[in-house]
């Protein structure tokens, strides 16, 4: 390895969304992208601090469990320090934030681009008495109980590649078409309800729209086959009620095995623009 | 049932500690007790609002997701207001308690003076790179590892009946003999180690001295049989570090069934001073 040349690392991380504008870096704002970067530049004694490029840039109040990130490094930088920046992050980052693993990436690696999905969960308690204590903060409360059957028929009728247009909060001019990978409720140990969501990417605001319209389903308001006209009419439905970002996180990240890495990344960039929100 | 006659209610909650200067009301202070005191006398129209009894006088900072408490209220006042009360309470409480459930408690039934144990988890992450952020309230972070088979060898040692003074911040003047029903840890779902601890009551800081002494065990600053020789020593130990409040939680308050609920309270009554922390 020359000295000059750069190093990519991959950094596995998750954070409480509470106290962030969310994951993009924003003048005078608290961003979990800010917050790390800082971090980054003191650890490395780098002044700017260098950037992250994101998996999925979500929105403030959400978390994340399985967020992945990379930053290119100068190697000889990385040769002399390596080893210790996980534990020295770990001492500067505020306990909102935590990277769990930092390390060289596989050639071809790009956090946002070789992607092949992002899993979301987001979790309702629908016990009329409210949401245990200590997961208010993870768990939506919703007073109405809730027929996670329906909400079963309902999103079966989503899944699959469609024009999410309707569950889109803006078009920002790229394509609003996304292959929802899975899409199912089921009860956790705790009897919450839990969405287990997963595509190749999603627009702004997709998920919690999509859980939006599915809590109407779930408590009663609407019919099961309901969400699926508001996916047919490709136009954003103001009925549809945005869940809030509390009940959800990122869950998983998942990549392609290191052959497949680079050529994955070559496809993502042609046929996605880079407005679109991954 | 007369008018006038009182009705004693349980009641099953639980609370987020962070908050709370501890359960018990205190003059110009947060407290849990003073907190649902209010709501109750809010959602009942009386003032003064009546007094709750516990089962777990919890410290500042501790959680619980187990508590039991009583209230007795004048028969007239429940028969009128009954099935509303737990709905009215859930709107008037802060969402970082929660009463989960407001029944007549059975003939006998003191939510202190019956109960036949408590049991608490103290939950530790040993990650070097920290906790889950949206677990970082209830669970602390020990940045050694520990060793789990190590902490349980020491734990056995403790459990029975013992007098316990070594591990009590104060004696108060009452006995500090305990039975300790289990004292065991182990390794949940999310890969943090878990003491689980039971005893008929706790003395003053109990739990979390010893917890504290078998961290030290765990991550190899002690032997195994050392804080079995704190206990015979009878004398609070400077060595042994009070773990820290939030990684601790009532989780469970076990009562005998109704034929043994009135004498278990007598006997309790008798054998234990007032001045004791149940």
């Amino acid at each position: 390895m020359d000295d000059g040349t750069p190093v990519r690392l991959r950094l596995d991380l998750g954070y409480d969304g509470a106290g962030f504008a969310g994951w993009a870096r924003q003048p005078a704002q608290r961003t979990v992208q800010g917050v790390i970067e800082e971090a980054l530049g003191r650890a490395l004694r780098l002044d700017p601090p260098p950037s992250l490029t994101v998996a999925g840039r979500t929105d403030a109040g959400v978390h994340a469990r399985g967020q992945v990130a990379h930053v290119d490094l100068a190697a000889d930088l990385y040769a002399r320090l390596g080893d210790a920046l996980p534990r020295r992050l770990a001492g500067l980052l505020p306990s909102d934030v935590r990277i769990w693993r930092v390390a060289p990436a596989p050639d071809g690696f790009d956090a946002r681009f070789s992607a092949l999905s992002r899993r979301y969960a987001y979790r309702v308690c629908d016990n009329p008495m409210g949401v245990d204590p200590l997961r208010r903060h993870d768990v939506l409360w919703h007073q109405r109980p809730l027929d996670i059957a329906r909400m079963d028929e309902a999103a079966a009728l989503l899944r699959g590649e469609h024009d999410f247009a309707a569950f889109c909060r803006r078009r920002e001019g790229a394509t609003t078409i996304r292959e929802l990978l899975r899409l199912a409720w089921e009860r956790d140990a705790s009897g919450y309800a839990v969405a287990t969501v997963e595509a190749d990417a999603f627009c702004h605001s997709m998920v919690r729209a999509l859980v939006g319209a599915l809590l109407m389903v779930g408590d009663g308001r609407r019919d099961t086959g309901w969400p699926a006209q508001v996916l047919a009419a490709r136009v954003r439905d103001s009925a549809v009620n945005v869940a809030p970002a509390h009940g959800l996180t990122l869950e998983e990240v998942r990549y392609p095995d290191a052959a497949g890495l680079a050529l994955r990344a070559r496809q993502t960039r042609r046929v996605r623009t880079l407005a679109a929100d991954a």
